[in-house]
């Protein structure tokens, strides 16, 4: 099992603030796709789509201000039973947040675009956060020949 | 052992030209950081310098257009015996780049760090060769409290 793992961290937001940014429909299109729809509660299943496809979680965990865990239901084959995890922190002025995607069965190539794709995605919830311009699909960065 | 994993891909330039970018003195400075110095060459030892730090990688391995190897000899430890390996192909009309930064002991909260800037340092390398501006050291992407 292999994991993708990433961290960001802004001044200029609180952890409530990228805690909203993961948990409601409207934070969700803020930052990763625009066609966000479904249930951002405990227990329920957001879809996330995309002009290529999509996924669909389905939300684990949920302790307000520190940790979000998503489990993959739907979506490439790759993903199905993988998880997403968000810890969230104060450190001094800063919130930091870190990532992992993990229980990937194999480094496929496929992993390598996932993992350099989330770290666009991260910058897009960063910059939304911090009120800057955002990139959710279809206007996220294109790092390669899969999107 | 865990590993960090990228892939970037380009239409705008041939493996020759990323090739070049990563096995030049010039090349590296263009995306990295602009502070780099040394030798390039199979066996050489390149020194790329930060504003609070830097790394010393020995060239490993070298096959035209297709592979470069690093492994990093001086820098933070938890960097010292680990490799950097770059795996060059064209793939139709695009030269796809993927990247993996193995052998890390423990999936330590640095390697979170080190996983997102990579994928920045990542997009600054494609900006380079597609003849964009890219974002080497002291003018790179910021994504945390640790840089």
């Amino acid at each position: 099992m292999v994991d993708i793992l990433h961290r960001i961290a802004t001044t200029t937001a609180t952890p409530q603030a990228m805690y909203d940014a993961l948990t409601t429909v409207d934070g969700l299109a803020g930052w990763w796709t625009q066609d966000t729809t479904g249930d951002a509660g405990l227990g329920g299943k957001v879809e996330f789509r995309f002009p290529d496809g999509g996924f669909v979680m389905e939300v684990e965990e949920l302790r307000p201000s520190e940790r979000v865990v998503w489990r993959v239901v739907d979506g490439p084959e790759e993903w199905v039973g993988t998880t997403v995890e968000w810890d969230l922190r104060q450190d001094g002025g800063w919130t930091v947040l870190l990532f992992a995607h993990r229980g990937w069965r194999e480094p496929v190539e496929f992993m390598h675009h996932c993992s350099t794709k989330w770290a666009t995605f991260l910058q897009s919830l960063k910059a939304l956060v911090e009120g800057a311009d955002a990139a959710p699909s279809p206007r996220d960065v294109k790092i390669d020949n899969w999107n």
